[in-house]
């Protein structure tokens, strides 16, 4: 079958063909609980372009010859192929999107509801993903789309879209009318982060993004105020909110100094949320003391998240904003998202 | 000045005039905490029929000597007229509304932020209260409206509208996208609930009425279902819900049988929340024990939440339908209630 | 192997002989998960007298075909026997304890961590269970025990241990310091409750039983205060918590006029949680509305509790009494548990 | 009246006279709501060390003329000496402890009942505190000791056993049996810290110091393993921990690299909370994300937190380790708290 095959990192992120175009075999079912799909969409993350640069390999690949070559996309949806000799109520054809961490469901965090917290594969992270025509993965890892909804219209809903969820539940469990809260970026996150706070609480949503593709789609979203991050961004939101700053500051970049600016524009009291990453966060421990302030790290959500995300989707609550490449255009969506001109989410189609 | 006044309990509700018009003498200052505010609408509420046919006289008037003649009315919403020697930050002409219930701010139940549960007097309901000219209450009791609210706007969120968003609060901490929530009634309390579950969660909203006017006031409201209570509503629910029930049901009636129906649309592991009253609650143990549902009870919110309350009405998200009479027509006005003739919440104004 | 078989209701009690000793096919492994536990104790629970007298029957079995003959038992604990092609991790001999609930792993409750609300088998209550020589279960009920604890020393935590530890866990996630606990019934599930509580809170803790074995058991187990229920213990809990009641209350026994007394014995805004069933639950709406209480029904717990319970008992934090049988006396204990002969939990020992 | 008055700030801590003994006007009644409480005793915290080397000033009194002379001493308890004219319910010669912050009880964050975070003086932080025979404070400040308690043994409960517990009823509401909190530093704060745990959860506690005589007072204290902190202390915490970490950390030093090492023994999903401080928090954001920890500043109790911390105090499960020095002794007991000389608190007695 086609596929997108990282062969090596790129640390300096000059090249222009970070990946590369093969035929290889097709998966095949190994254990009575597997499943293959058939791609229909998946997301280009600027996980993949982390990959690349080798920000994971410190961690998973420190001497570089454990996971390459590998096939990238860990955000995926599609139709049913063909299914393992214990899964019930999956046929070929259904149409599915795919949570992207193989659980085992027998660890303590899977049985606490955690499964993303368990060990296992990350297909398009540890293993091969979906930037191809089929991708394996298992029953647990299956939420069957409702009838409104098509892969492509959910693929980048699958990790973008479920870590969005997941940080804006964590955070609307305590936003009240009358408090506020601050989304840093405006991209392939943000902008599901936006419609979910929308739909969930009734807090004020402060956006903030560096262009103006960005605080457009923040007003499309439903955000209560824009705010451009040209450097006056904190004393923007602290004019906006008192002087006292936002009870939730939610940063979806995580890098170019939000890390900085957006505890800054954390109240005292206040949760500072980070999903991007990339930067370092600083602060003296007296100051988050007297402030009580809190940092909180988000991953992606639970299987049970996906479910409650496609049921935003299918109720139109949450719309992506895609941009499709086909699926041998890979090369291009990753420069379009690295070089800031993907307006939403990229996906590659097979 | 002008006032409305309880003279005796009524217990058949037989009569056509419950209350008298009189002039009494105006509240003064006592302790260097009170406010005078001057009535600008007084909510007309069934804890008002309830006080007159003897319902709060077995608790809190057992003899029939302690409470009468009072001024009823516990729902108001005025502009300050005078204030006490320690008051700060309120003068003369400041619109406002008035949270019911008088806390001393010094008890443990106050100090924990849940005010209503201190002791201390709550007029119109064992003291004079606002269906008059002026009102005395307390520092404490006063949320200053912001410029787009005028008294009669709100009135009815005073105590209707806050009992209704606490409940709602409650609930929504745990509900989720893909989950229901069910409303029985749709008067004066629950097309308030209606707009906060909107505004609050993502949770699919079931809202149920006897009447034509509530059905056709759910959908204004936002309600994703309308359920006519014809027998067939807890099939209904059912049917709506997978044959499960609902994770969480409001229910603002309390009486003619939504105490059994209320219960048996509660999904297993999920929550009949009561708040309208007069029937009695039901249920074999075994029952409640194997689906491990709960059943809780709920009462006015607390003084912050009536902040929060009003961030919402200021924000347009919560629109009162009102419907106004004069203060002398105040038995019109209960009439119209106990005849179920009132849309939304009815309001006397002086 | 030998087993011990229900082959009728009765629903009088008044037989002396309500199981049958009989020699049984031994149960084979069937699926790929499958897992067959060599019993080492099986605990003997009210619910056992509850389904020999017909109250699940109405529930399961309206026609009385479905279930009998059936082996009871569903409190089982003993050592690895044999298992299915797909266990890992498990060999013959290793000592386990067998969450009662078979659950499949996958329906939503399961993925948000609440296994025993799935759909599923529940051994020795609805097909055989572990009054026998073996028990045929799956590697998702599987708990290992550590080295400290015996089969025999932990079999009754699999039911009246999880159920007991599961009510204490709601409870005490936000019970304070300074705020009081009710614990009616001082049996099989109140002498772990009362020993879990004293472990995970500092609230003040008041026991309550009929008789001095349980009251003499509260002692042992750490309760503050004991209560004689002698027809004065709503006043005496008003008396020891300043004429106001516990802000918890957990009812293990539900019947006899508990459901009454447990109710009057709650505080405003406390919550009344009720575990042991055969009464009905009973108060006027009225009363719940203005006094914000909840009433919370409780189930078993979760695998992941059980293995949070088996941490206590590791810790030596929760001690069983127990009273050993005889596997073929299985009609003694059982006559001993409905004469209030037995002190702590009875368990039989194949 | 006798009194301890910080006369200038003394940043390379150099001086051996940090404060000086003075004669000064005794406090007099202002508002109605104003208390005057004899001092029993005052705690010497490492906040006065902190104010003395000018860590606060830099917040608080930037040019260095706003504070001093100032009385310091913020962790009070006594007796009743004299109450304003609207103080009910207290006269001379009550015992009892002082909440340090002074509330105005109408704010938003006091009538949600996180009074510390309103507005308004500190005694001993930013006005005159109790380091002194008379101290002015308010009504609202005051909570009455049980007959069980004298003053002396409780003052540092004030604001050192406030903070701890504070801090440890965070964590209990989430921490399990069978999970793992470690409590770095065992000193004042610290001592008490691990008292509160052990009384108010059944995780396994792991404490931390560098001193012998901080790990028997751990030992004493309860916790369920000691770690002497000499560079391996992470590795140790591993160890004990299956190689993940401890599910809560709680640091009460923040200086000397516990940060670094605090929260390299938080385990994934796992909180670090931060109580002293000095040090600066720095992590990368992809460790941080990655692993989805989160970072809790955490600052002293509330009122109604200190009346839970009393109750605690009252039945014995916490017990202070205190070190008295007269008041003229003042300077003494600052150095022997800055050489590490103290076990548990000092105190001051006039």
């Amino acid at each position: 079958m086609r596929a997108q095959v990282l062969k090596s990192y790129d640390e300096s992120m000059s090249s222009n063909q970070w990946i590369t175009a093969e035929n290889i075999a097709e998966p095949k079912l190994d254990k009575s609980t597997d499943v293959i799909v058939r791609i229909g969409a998946a997301g280009v993350c600027r996980t993949d372009l982390h990959i690349i640069e080798g920000v994971w390999k410190r961690f998973m690949d420190p001497d570089g010859t454990r996971l390459l070559p590998m096939v990238l996309g860990h955000e995926n949806a599609g139709w049913i192929e063909e299914v393992g000799s214990d899964v019930q109520g999956l046929k070929k054809g259904d149409p599915v999107i795919v949570h992207p961490k193989i659980s085992d469901g027998l660890c303590l965090a899977c049985r606490r509801g955690e499964d993303m917290h368990g060990e296992g594969p990350f297909p398009g992270v540890d293993c091969n993903g979906g930037y191809a025509e089929l991708l394996k993965t298992t029953v647990r890892n299956i939420v069957k789309l409702p009838r409104t909804l098509e892969p492509r219209d959910v693929a980048a809903h699958a990790d973008a879209g479920l870590t969005a969820y997941r940080v804006v539940k964590k955070a609307t469990r305590t936003l009240l009318p009358g408090q506020f809260c601050v989304v840093i970026g405006v991209g392939g996150l943000g902008h599901i982060g936006l419609q979910c706070l929308k739909s969930m609480c009734a807090s004020e949503i402060i956006a903030i993004d560096r262009s103006k593709v960005g605080l457009d789609l923040a007003t499309e979203c439903g955000a209560d105020h824009v705010v451009k991050a040209d450097g006056t961004e904190v004393a923007q939101v602290l004019e906006l909110t008192d002087g006292k700053g936002a009870e939730a500051v939610i940063d979806f970049v995580g890098e170019r100094g939000t890390t900085v600016t957006g505890l800054n524009m954390t109240r005292a009291h206040g949760t500072y949320f980070v999903v991007g990453y990339g930067d370092d966060i600083n602060i003296s421990s007296a100051e988050l003391v007297l402030t009580e302030r809190s940092i909180v790290g988000n991953l992606v959500g639970t299987w049970a998240e996906l479910t409650e995300l496609m049921s935003l989707a299918d109720k139109g609550r949450v719309k992506l904003i895609t941009k499709e490449y086909a699926l041998n255009d890979a090369n291009q969506a990753l420069r379009d998202l690295y070089a800031g001109n993907v307006k939403g989410r990229a996906i590659l189609v097979p």
